[in-house]
């Protein structure tokens, strides 16, 4: 016999790269096709949504979820199900805020607005004082105390809707709400108010945490929606002594009991390494929170249906965490971190969906061993038939980075965000806003992206 | 002195390369900055879907539009703005049509039916008759003519879920829309209901032509919702004899006079040489015709807009063509490119916009000169910021198909098509269902590629 040539190994080795990638290509199609025909996620969002919205941290909704949530998981038939204690912040809004334009002459002027989550509450007879309007936190720096003090600021920058990212102008802008009452604060100002984070012009405010902890001088602080924004600032141009009324009925409780709700399929060759997929159960009190962050659980809870559906046996443990309290405290991902570093639990691969159930556009990955997304980017030309083409260097969302310190890769799914701030932390964001196609392809992707990861390694 | 070395030649001729590319990168970003902040799109479609909803060929409402589409053009101070006289077919959907099943025992249920366009009426007191289900038209010859006469056909097979591009899901079941009736008129039925062409569970019925000619052998026919075809499905299958009520009150008119709209930027340098963006006028009676196509006349429109604005004069003249009658004829289509033809005009590019107001991921393009999809292809860089990842081969929609025979490449911008199945030829494809971003990155991604066609040829 002849040993065989160089070449002809050369063809042998790339016909196995060849029959690899056909069989990944093959694979990947029957998770999309099983996920596209199957799925019960768009039902269980609607549940989710429907029956346990304004989920915030402390609240009875919450823990509906969480034991909705605990109920889904066992109803997998997955190898282990169990919830992890958490302790949470409790802020409530209380009776519902009001803001009203005090013109010079004539009548109040309602403006539709919602508290902060986190504020201080005002007295119940409300504050009442002149407005100053800004731009920016360093414009209240430089204007400084003598034009700040006994003042209301109004925080008017909108999002730059030339950034193609809608998450980046949002990034761009959210110093305003997270950090403008505090800076206010210091210049002597009494309260804040600020226009909602989106590009939408409507009359739906956004809220969203600002700064906040029992030492920190800040002041009470409401979002307006954009149309109460413009007609503040216009009614301010004619007439720079009018006045701004705010009542906030806002109260921080003590921290509460939650949970994080996890369900794992075992490995069959490392059970002790882990790939975690998952959301946040909790939404703002006045959100069913259908894009943020329903759509991340279900879609977590899809990847497990869909490998237990196909009989697919992942190598890796397999986990779906359905984490609490992302919105205003990230208390259940700091809790899951340090019981997976207690446990000495190795986990691999943590990958995040808290961008909102729209289209799939890519993944954002990042490691402390070089550059995930390099590696990952020998897998492009089997996502590409199913329109994902994105694959950047990113850190994870605020729920599996702190899994990154513990060696693992983490990763965020990237959906079309064009119409994710038209709704997002409003009471807007119900299920009629979520597409059961787009739900379902974010579903895929992650599924299909972690298929590889379980099967290849990164 | 001495001659410059070749690679020295390389590398001046590679920064120039790098410079026209550093120039069109920054021009691609006015262009959709202009766009992004400054277009009067979203408005514009707004006035054109809910003063001149319902714009069927042949209808007051279309000739409204047209009125508006012209006034429009001459406000943007066009080098030329007309109107081209085009006969166009004239069908009528007359009194509401109804759908009722007729159980063997028991009371009558209406299902949500809208006839098909173009279909022919049943006589007043309807057509009532036993139902046979089928899910191709194979399946209708191969019963034939024994199992078919006297009955009601039921063409009940969904549109396929696994399908990635929602538009590949709709040819795959279109025929039994467009020729279901006149095969199902073979062999001897006496009328048609199709299950709706839509991914989506809802309870609104969808439109759209089947097959007519004064000559043709065919039958009436409306499309049901497909919960009311589940609802019939499953009837069916309880109660074999049950039987069906169809009343349509439809008629055909005589052609009636209608026009394309046009204007255009004159060409500095080929002023002979045309480059065409467009989309159509008309929309189904039912439907405000938000995303099929009042997108992409605005689309069409904010194209010549933002070159003004940002003045760029085009080296080809520059023109938005306004087609009538895409929906029941392309009579608009087949009278521009004659016209075109007539006048000698040479159409070196005309790009189509009627996949809906979404998120642009790409063009289609197709040329009888090679392949124009590879040609651009070097541009694919300038638009990866702008999420824009395919360019495919294609033949162009409905109104630019026809130049390509005179030699023009011809494209099609495509956005993200999930949801735009879910109103199309319905009372819900409103102006809700559109995204002002969405719309306006669109309309960016059609003047970036027009501008460099017309910068650099293709």
């Amino acid at each position: 016999m002849r040993l065989p040539s160089f070449s002809a190994l050369l063809v042998a080795a790339s016909s196995i790269a060849f029959a690899q990638s056909a069989d990944d290509a093959a694979m990947v199609r029957k998770i999309y096709s099983e996920i596209l025909t199957s799925s019960p996620a768009y039902e269980q969002l609607r549940v989710l949504t429907t029956e346990h919205g304004g989920r915030l941290a402390g609240s009875k909704a919450l823990e509906g979820a969480v034991l909705w949530g605990e109920r889904e998981l066992n109803a997998m038939g997955l190898d282990r199900v169990w919830k992890q204690d958490v302790m949470v912040p409790h802020w409530e809004r209380g009776a519902k805020e009001s803001v009203r334009i005090l013109p010079s002459k004539g009548k109040a002027r309602p403006l539709s607005a919602l508290a902060l989550g986190g504020t201080l509450a005002t007295p119940t007879r409300g504050i009442t004082a002149e407005v100053i309007e800004v731009k920016s936190l360093a414009e209240v720096a430089n204007l400084g105390r003598e034009k700040i003090a006994g003042k209301i600021v109004f925080y008017n920058r909108p999002m730059d809707p030339t950034f193609i990212q809608t998450m980046q102008a949002y990034g761009a802008a959210g110093d305003q709400r997270r950090a403008g009452p505090s800076e206010a604060a210091k210049y002597g100002a009494v309260a804040v108010v600020i226009r909602s984070l989106t590009l939408a012009l409507d009359d739906y405010p956004h809220t969203g945490s600002t700064a906040y902890s029992p030492g920190l001088n800040t002041v009470p602080a409401a979002a307006l929606s954009t149309i109460g924004a413009n007609a503040l600032s216009e009614a301010l141009a004619a007439d720079p002594k009018l006045k701004l009324e705010i009542k906030i009925n806002a109260k921080w409780h003590p921290d509460a009991p939650s949970h994080n709700v996890i369900g794992e399929i075992r490995g069959s060759e490392f059970p002790d390494q882990i790939i975690v997929v998952g959301g946040h159960l909790d939404s703002w009190d006045v959100a069913p929170g259908a894009h943020d962050d329903g759509s991340g659980i279900v879609q977590s809870l899809e990847v497990l249906r869909a490998f237990k559906a196909l009989g697919i046996k992942p190598r890796h443990t397999l986990r779906a965490v359905l984490f609490t309290n992302e919105e205003n405290g990230t208390r259940g991902a700091a809790a899951y971190s340090s019981y997976a570093k207690e446990a000495g639990e190795k986990h691999v691969f943590a990958v995040e969906t808290d961008s909102g159930g729209f289209a799939p556009r890519g993944f954002t990955l990042g490691s402390t061993q070089g550059d995930a997304h390099e590696r990952a980017a020998r897998w492009l030309p089997l996502f590409e038939p199913y329109g994902i083409h994105m694959l950047q260097k990113g850190g994870g969302g605020a729920d599996v980075a702190p899994l990154l310190l513990q060696g693992s890769t983490v990763a965020n799914l990237v959906p079309d965000g064009q119409r994710y701030f038209d709704v997002h932390h409003t009471a807007a964001d119900s299920i009629d806003k979520v597409n059961k196609r787009e739900l379902e392809l974010g579903a895929a992707a992650l599924a299909a992206l972690i298929y590889l990861i379980d099967s290849q390694g990164l």
